[in-house]
This record gives C-alpha cells, structure tokens and sequence, in this order.
C-alpha cells in the first residue's frame, strides 16, 4: 500500500479508454490535429477566459518552459524555499531561462510570505550588478500540502503588479487545492492576478499530461519556439490532449481530487487524536505531513506501507492520497498506527 | 490518404495494448518500474551488448540530450546540412549542449561524404579561436530516405576515431534501414564505431517512445541529471517503457518497418517509369524523394493526397509510407499519378 | 618585420598620453565616471545622431554582446561563412545569445551576396521546426579585406527591413573602410539601415577599447546586464573610455587608418605586377590576400617577415599593415619579394 | 575624500610605467608574448609550485570562468549568501556554467560556516531530481572583510575532499588578507586545499589585471576556450600580463596591501570608542562595516565624505582604504566623526 506519491498510480479508465480512441485514424502532426483544438477550448471555457493553450508531458516541463517566457536570462524568479522549481527539478529553470536566478523565500507551510515577496520584489532594482526580480511563482496546492486562499493569492499579485513581476503557478495539484476552496478556477488563477499557469493532470488520473496556460495572451509569443527548441513539441501530440479532454470532460478532474482529498482527509482524521501523532502544517487536501515518532514510522515501514521519511527534518513523514486510493488502505494505515501506537 | 509523413498514424494495436496493460496496478516512478527495467535488457539483448539506455519521449529530445553528452559547449557537431538536428530541431542541440556549433556539411542522398568529414574533423584543433570538432552525426535511415551501409559507417567512424570525435546515429528510423540491410542491429552500430544512437519507435509503430542508447557506457554518467533538467524524466515511465518493449517483443520493429519500406517500394516500382517522374536520389526504404511535374504534383494534391513539396527544391516531393499504410492506398496513389500523366 | 595581423602593434602615443592622465585621481567605478559620460557624447557627435554607446574591452565582446540583445535563443544570425562571428570566436554568439544559430552565406570577397540573404532571410519564418531569422551580420572592412559600399550595405538593409531584421556591423576595422569611402560615419551606418556596430578602436591605434553603438536606442535597454553579466563591466572603466576618447580626438582615428591604408596600397602596388603574384581579391585597405608561388612563401619567411599562409587556401596568404607600420617595412618587404621572383 | 571602495582609484605608478614600457615595440597576440610568460612564471614561484595561470581584466571574468571549469550545468555552488559571486555578478557564474544553482550558506562575518557546508555539500547527491554539489567558494578577505585563517580555510577544504566537492577562492583582496597572516601565499591557497584562484589585482594598485590560477592543473584544459568564447581572450594581452608583472615586482602588491590595512586600522582605532559606533564584525583588514547612527551618516555624508550605507542592513555602513589612501583622509575622517559625535 503505497502513499508515497500520487505518481505511483496509473491513469483513471476514462483516460485510457480515450487514448485507446485517439489512437484511431490518422491525423496531422505537432498539435494540428482535433484533440488538441478542442482540448485548448475545453480550457478557456472552464477558465472562462481566452487563454493561449500549450500541451506539454512533464510538469517540469511545462514550469520551466512557463518561466522561461516570465524572465530574462539575468532576471530572477521568487519562489519558495520548498518549491517544486527550486528544490526538485535539477535546475531546470535555470537551464530553459538561460541561467535566471532562483531565490528562495521564507514562509508558513511552504507558501510565500508576503513580507518576504515585498523584500525581494524591490531589491536590486535597476542595479546593474544583481538580477533583475521578473517573476514570482506559488505552487497550489504547496509543496507542504497547503492551500493558497483567493486573498493571499490576490496578495502576492498585488505585490508582482507593483513591482512589475509576472506571477507563475505551478498547478501540478491544482485541482486539489481548487476543490478546497469555495471559487471558481477563474477566481483562484486570473482573476487573482495569475498570468501564466502550469495546469497538471498527470498526478490527478491522466498518465502524462500538463498544460501551460496563458492567461496574459501577449506573453505566449515565444513558447511555441521554446517548446520545440527543449523537445517537448509531440509529433503525436494527440496522445497529450486527449489525456487533458478526458480529465476535463464530465468534471472527472474535480471527481478525482475530491475523492483523493476525502482520502487525505479521512487519514488524517484517523490519525490526529493517536499519541505522537502532531501535525505541525495545516494539510487540508491529499498530502499529509505530520510528525510521527521514530518507532512508528519503522514499524509502518516493516508493515510495508510505502512513504517518506527522509526529507522535512526529524520525523516528518509524507502520506500522499490519490484519485484512486482505495478507502481500505487509508483504514489499514490507521488500523497500524493505532495498534502500534496503542 | 495520407503520405506526408510517418508520424501522421497511431499506434499498433500490439502496442496501444500495452500501454493498458502497464496502466493496471501501482508502481514507483522516475524510472523504478519493471518496464523500463525490462526494456533496457530487451535493448541490451537484441543489440548484443552491455549498452545503457535511457527512455524519452521525442527524436528531438533523445537527440539533443545525447548530444549534449558528447560536446563541450564549446564544441562543434558534424552533420549533414539535411539532417534533422540541423535543419528541424529549432536549435535543440544547440540549446542542450550551450551553444555548440553544428557545422553543416555536403554529400549525396543526404549522407555525410567522409572527405568532407576528414577536412571538417582536423579544423580548427587546438586552436582557441574556433569551435573544437567533438562530435559527428549520422542518420540512418538519412533525411532524404538512403540508407547508410555497414561500410560507409564504419568509413566515417575511422575518421571519427582518427581525430578523437564521438559518433551518433540518429535512428529516428532505424528499424527502416536495419531491414535493408543484410546485418544485424550491432554490425551497424558499435560494432561499426557508433557511440551513442537515438533509437526511435515513435514514427514506426509506437505512440510516443525513444531509446537513447549509450554503447560507450563511460559516455552515459551525465545523461540522467541531463535528462531530468531538460523536463524529460516522466514520472510515469511506464507509459514510454511499455510501449518501446511491445515495439521490439516479437520482432513487431522489423515487421512493421519491412511492411513500410515494402510499400515504399510498390509506391516507387509503381511511379517511376511514368513520364515526367524521375528519383534523382536512391530511396530504398520507406521515403521517396521523386522530381515530379508542377501539373501532377497540383492534381495529385486536388486528388486529395497528401504530401510536402515546398522544401526540396524545384519540384522534388517527399512521399512517406508507414507501418500501417493499406496497400490500396498505394496502389490509388500509382493510379491517380498513372492517369495525370497518361 | 611583422604583416601577421593590426593587434601585434601597441598603442598610438596619444592613447598611451591619455592613459597615464586618465590614471590621476578618484572616480567613481563602473562607468560613472568622466570619460565614459565624454567618449559617449563624442561617438554621438562624429555619428550625428543620440545613439546609446557602451565600452567594452575586447571585439569578440562587442559582437557577442551587441547580438545577443538583437536574437532570441531560438533565432538566427545570418554572416557570411568567412566571417570573424561565424569562424573566429569559438562560438562566443552562441554563448551569449543562449544558442542562437549562425547561418553561414555566400558572397564575393567575404561580403554578404543579397541574394543569398533574400534566400535565408525568409527561410523557415513561422516554422516552430526552425530557428528563426532574427538578425544580419556585416564586417566593414570584411575578413578578406574588402569595402562595403554604401549602395551595398543600403541593399542589404532594405532585405533586414522587409524581412524585419536587425541589421548588425562588425566594425572592427570601421576606420579603414571609412577612410575609403566618400562619406560620413553616419551614411555607412545608421543613415544606411544599420541598428548596432561594434566599432573597434584596438586595432587601430588603441590598445583594448572597442564601443558598442546602439543607433535604435530602444534595444539597447537589456545591454547593460547583459555586459556585467558576461564579466564585461570595468570597475576602472575610464581604462577603456580614454583610450575611445583620445582615438576619436583631433581625427586620430582616420590618420591612423590612412596611414595603414597608405602602407597596404603601397604594398599592394609593390607585389601586384611581380611574376607568380596575383590579387583574387580586390583590397582597397590595409589587409591583401594575394596569392603566392609556395616558394616565395618560403623565402620571405625565411628573411623573418611574419604573415600567416595556412587558412585561406592554396597559396593565398594575409598581409596586414596598421597605423604605425613604416614605409621601411613595406619597402623592404618589396624588395625582397622582388629579389627571389627576379 | 572617497572611502567607498579601492576601486575608484587609480593605479600605482610602478604599474602605469609598466603599462607605457609594455606598449613599445611588436608582439604575438593572445598571450603569445614575454610578458604573458613571465607573469606566469612569477606566479609560480610566489605560489612555490607547477600552476596553470590566465590573465583576465575583471574579477567578475576570473571567477565565473573558473566556476565554469569547476562544476557541471546540472552541479550547485555553496557559497555565502553575502558572497561577490552570489549577490553582485549579475548572475555571471549562472551564465558561465550554463545554469548551475549557487547555493547561499550562513556563516559569521561573511565567512561560510563549515556546518552549514557539510550540511548542502551531502545533500542530494545522486539524486536526480536535485542539482549535485560540485563546487565551494570562499572569498579571501571576504565581502564583510573578515580574513580567513588557514585552519579555517583547511577546515573548509576538508569538507570538500569528503564530499568530492572542487574548491575555488575568490581573492579578489587576497593581498590584503595575505598581510594579515603570518603564512605563506602557498599555505592559505593550495596547501589549505584549494584547487583555483581568482587573484585579484585591480583593487590593489592595478587597472584591471587578475590572474586565474589553477593550483590542480588538470582542470585547466577547458579554460583556453571558455575565455575566448567568452570575449576575454585580449589580443594585447600584454597590457594584462605587464600590470600584474609589476604588482609582484620587488612585492609591491605586499605593500600596496599593508598600506591598505594600516589605514584602515588606523580608521578602526580611531572611530571604536566614539559614542554611537560599534563594530559587530571583527575587521582586520581594508574594509570596516562599522554601525553609525543615522545622524552621524548624514553628518559625515555632508562634509563629503563618500562611502556606502544602504545595503547592509540599518546603521552598517562600509569604510573601504585603498592602497594610495592618504593618511590625512583617514585623520580628517575621524576629526569629522569625533566632532559629530562629541
């Protein structure tokens, strides 16, 4: 029984099933195809915006390439100290801006500190010897499992539009923190001030499949270039959208977050009360970081439940649910827990 | 009907089944998964050799990455001026290496000619104003559908290995030559001084599904870090694991590929006596490269095939057949050209 | 007796007089200084026109720099293949522009053939496949010591124009074409189409300073970070500014090329009608590319004349003349080659 | 009376006169010179062992090009969050290396504290999601002018060699940490287990001359190409090369030095014990950051008196003696801060 990651799990049958179809017939090449028109307008109608629409299959890929658009090549780029871009994806930013700068921020449960935004935002500004802040980027839900709210998204952008930064969101669980919050996908991502945002799929139910949505349609002029240039431009590129129009036909996306996000819920309600148990973060959607005692964590281990431990300091663990995880392994992981807490 | 290039079809059925079968059940992603495990042995078998291999998901990557293991940014990368990572890539190369020069060099049927190659190699060496030749590139088959023989491979590996330089093969339709050729997969490869190839499933058979395999295995500590960077390390590797092991479990590879070169062959015992039509180049594989007459080339298109033929010059078109090409579609095609010119 | 190249000679005494005073005192770093806010306000002044300058230290800094603010990563820089930028910089273009490409052209004497740039100028445009034409590249006088015209340089701006390319001069040897020319700095530059040059003053009579002018002064906004970025940024930037300063003051510049133009013509007169010498190339400056017997070649470096005759070809060799070669040199370099062709 | 940096001065007259006697007479190009040579000889025997050494022009040029040979794109940098390369380069390690991440550590005095290196030097290696640590930096004297001892920089260095991490010294003040400890210009480099240095000159009496020294020679292969692609390659090298010649001539940098310190201690002494200023950082070399209050910066900033206050946090001002810093500036200084203070 594995939390470790929602990217152990396979694609929701939808997705399969619409691959399987896609895969029929012939069609022209490098996105000129049906699937990937139409996934683009399923898009700007559940954003409720004209938005320019890029498919690509990685989330690196599709944050680097959105960054790479955001900032010069001596501009820097704030984000969290935690963040995906910063901490996880072997400087892949830095390779597709040509070597901006990231610069780690302070802030609660893995979202950026206002105070600390507003610092950084001005520093250095016209100064020919440091670089240049272009762009910010908030990951929603956080790296910690943390939802931004509309007002502290509004917060940030507010900053950006001050001092002339773009504002990126890294959405690699986007729908999970949308299904938290009492909005629409507009209110949480353009209407807040989001310009470009990197829409994923992949850990929600589809197998590979990541859209980089810009919202600020003037800004998208390059990423076609950049996109072939890091080859991340599909021939095939029908077996990416079909993926994203399943995931967004009939609200399977919002299904499978609610269902993970139950799961989320359900363990840590299961675990809360239990001795040693604290959850220092508030996690309110499918990742888990609470604190568990050395021989808890061992003796989960030896029950072979799969999870991390090695990373957020001394016994911090992450539990991960998924679109597909069965209740039954969230009642064991509890069942075990008890019992060896007991 | 549809003959403007390989990658307009779907996948083969062996391989669409597959990917649904790898959807079933969890596994640990990045890599550490039984497909990708198994794959590589698959690789490793058929090529005779203690390779490694490493997954993408596009040409352009698997060759933009190798390449950027194999020169210095400083460096220069021979190839056809024709070849794919000159002419179609939008500088991935030259992106993945940091700016390395790709010198473009002449020879027929798009193959490199080994004099020029020899003057190339020896230019420059030592000297620190210019670009050090690092590396050459071959593809096999070639841009313009000839396919290189075991000799004339191992005519450029010796100049290659004379002057210190790495050699790639770009086999983004390598099962197409290998069924021309009287050899087995390792004759022209290693065993014919190719280091590093790019081994494609994508255009023949697979969806979306590329090897880059590393015969000089010293050559390949830096790929991974490389490959994450550059977006391209999938979380869920099974998807591109499972399709490349369905393309090469049952010699699938080498009966599709002798299906397309077949029909490439009808289409081409089926034109060329016609008036008007002659193939200035020898294509004996799967792409035609045929001088036609303006008059037949616009009805053909207003008969509603298609296939490019703005890019070769006065009247060269470029006539692909795939895995997959119905027979009756050929004969159409020789049927229509046959009464244009009748 | 030395021909090899115009940088084996130190500096004009006016520059070195110019250094030593510039040495006297405090002043602020990096550009804020008296000389630097002086020299730019000259440059506008002999150029007619509010040009941006920026000083820098060495030519292949200037062109990299000034190209990198006139190409995105994914373009192209269309030179002629004899080209300083395209052969001599070991890829310092590409460094700094992030992997942009050089296409190499054709044309007589080292200059851009226009048809050529027409061909290229247009290739690929919108073709995400591609990298796309961004920028043109012409050097007054050219590697192989040719002038540009005006009507010339005029040609191959209304091609940039149309196509909406940036046009860009080498400038290196800026003073010895002009200096031929019946026209003003300012009809062979801007007044002719040309966005940015690299004008050199090192080569002539300075011992490290070359300006980069920005005539479209809405481009030069990014070159300041772009230049500190690339370690270019002198603390003691008066070093640089006062030696731009003392070239441009009382026609330094142009008695300087004069005369090594003077001594190139006189040699040029000296050789042209001796047996076995011929001029494939008209060279109306200080640079002749006359082809030589391999036995007059031998016999003049055996005398101790320094000139290179290992790159451009059988026989043909590089004889260079600069601002303070004595007419005693030329001389004797005449007669010796008179005597072993007697 | 200019106390804002050591570089806003000119250069010594030992060196000027070196600068006017280079410029006589005929030369190779590109470092082929007898200076070039017998600087680097010079160098040797100081440092007492086999280097491989290159002459730039700006510190900036010395230590991103030796970064660049020091850690692969995909490889981070652990330096201090203060450091020259982290804060005031714009980015130009990151642009050298093609992308790789400086990692900013704590440390007392802007000196890296060796917990905090073991701690980033271990983490992540072998992961692919993450940069690999490849490389330390420390500044000698450092940005907040603290010198490092040679059992501190051992210290350092024998984290690295555990931890396979290349070790680089930006000594753009070397000299004037060098003078403060009773060692040997060998003890605190290469025998302390430094592998590069940056060894300035320019803010100790020269115009613009550094050294970059590689104590492990077998890293110095790349270098040549990097330099010249990075337009750093100066044709007149020997302007370079003469400067940093007569800086180590009869130990004129030694000198230069002592002065530097003498007057800045002799600052120190003098302001120490006026009410309202105290020394948080212990600074034994040129450059005090002393914390004044607001009214006695505005005070001392009347009676024109130049130096930096708004970057290192409130009260901290910087105070920088230059090699040729008059002792009655000094005195003048401490009268005006006695007076306002008294």
């Amino acid at each position: 029984m594995n939390f470790a990651s929602d990217n152990t799990t396979g694609a929701s049958p939808e997705i399969i099933d619409a691959i399987v179809a896609a895969n029929d017939g012939q069609t022209m090449p490098y996105g000129n195809d049906d699937y990937t028109v139409r996934v683009a307008d399923r898009i700007r109608d559940i954003f409720e915006t004209d938005a320019e629409v890029f498919m690509v299959a990685t989330g690196s890929a599709a944050n680097a390439l959105a960054l790479s658009t955001m900032t010069a090549s001596y501009g820097a780029v704030l984000c969290h100290w935690l963040s995906h871009i910063y901490e996880d994806e072997c400087g892949a930013p830095e390779f597709f801006s040509g070597g901006a700068k990231l610069i780690p921020l302070e802030g609660e449960g893995a979202k950026i500190n206002p105070e600390q935004l507003e610092k950084y935002a001005g520093r250095g500004v016209g100064d020919v010897h440091m670089v240049q802040p272009m762009a910010a980027s908030v990951t929603q839900i956080s790296e910690m499992g943390t939802v931004y709210s509309v007002d502290e998204v509004q917060a940030i952008s507010e900053i950006c539009k001050n001092r002339k930064l773009k504002l990126h969101m890294d959405g690699a669980r986007f729908a999970n923190g949308l299904v938290q919050l009492d909005c629409s996908p507009a209110d949480i991502t353009w209407k807040s001030g989001v310009d470009v945002m990197s829409f994923g799929a992949s850990k929600n139910g589809a197998l590979t499949s990541e859209a980089v949505i810009f919202f600020d349609k003037s800004m998208a002029r390059e990423f076609e270039f950049r996109r072939k240039r890091g080859g991340h431009l599909f021939s095939k590129m029908r077996l990416l959208s079909c993926q994203m129009d399943a995931y967004l036909k009939d609200d399977l996306w919002l299904r499978n977050a609610r269902h993970a996000n139950a799961m989320g819920q359900r363990l840590k309600q299961g675990l809360i009360n239990l001795p040693g148990v604290e959850f220092p973060t508030t996690n309110d959607a499918n990742m888990l970081f609470p604190h568990l005692s050395q021989n808890l964590i061992d003796a989960l281990h030896a029950d072979g439940f799969q999870f991390y431990d090695d990373r957020w300091g001394d016994g911090i663990v992450r539990l991960v649910t998924a679109f597909n995880t069965p209740q039954s392994h969230v009642d064991a992981f509890i069942e075990a827990a008890r019992k060896h807490t007991g």
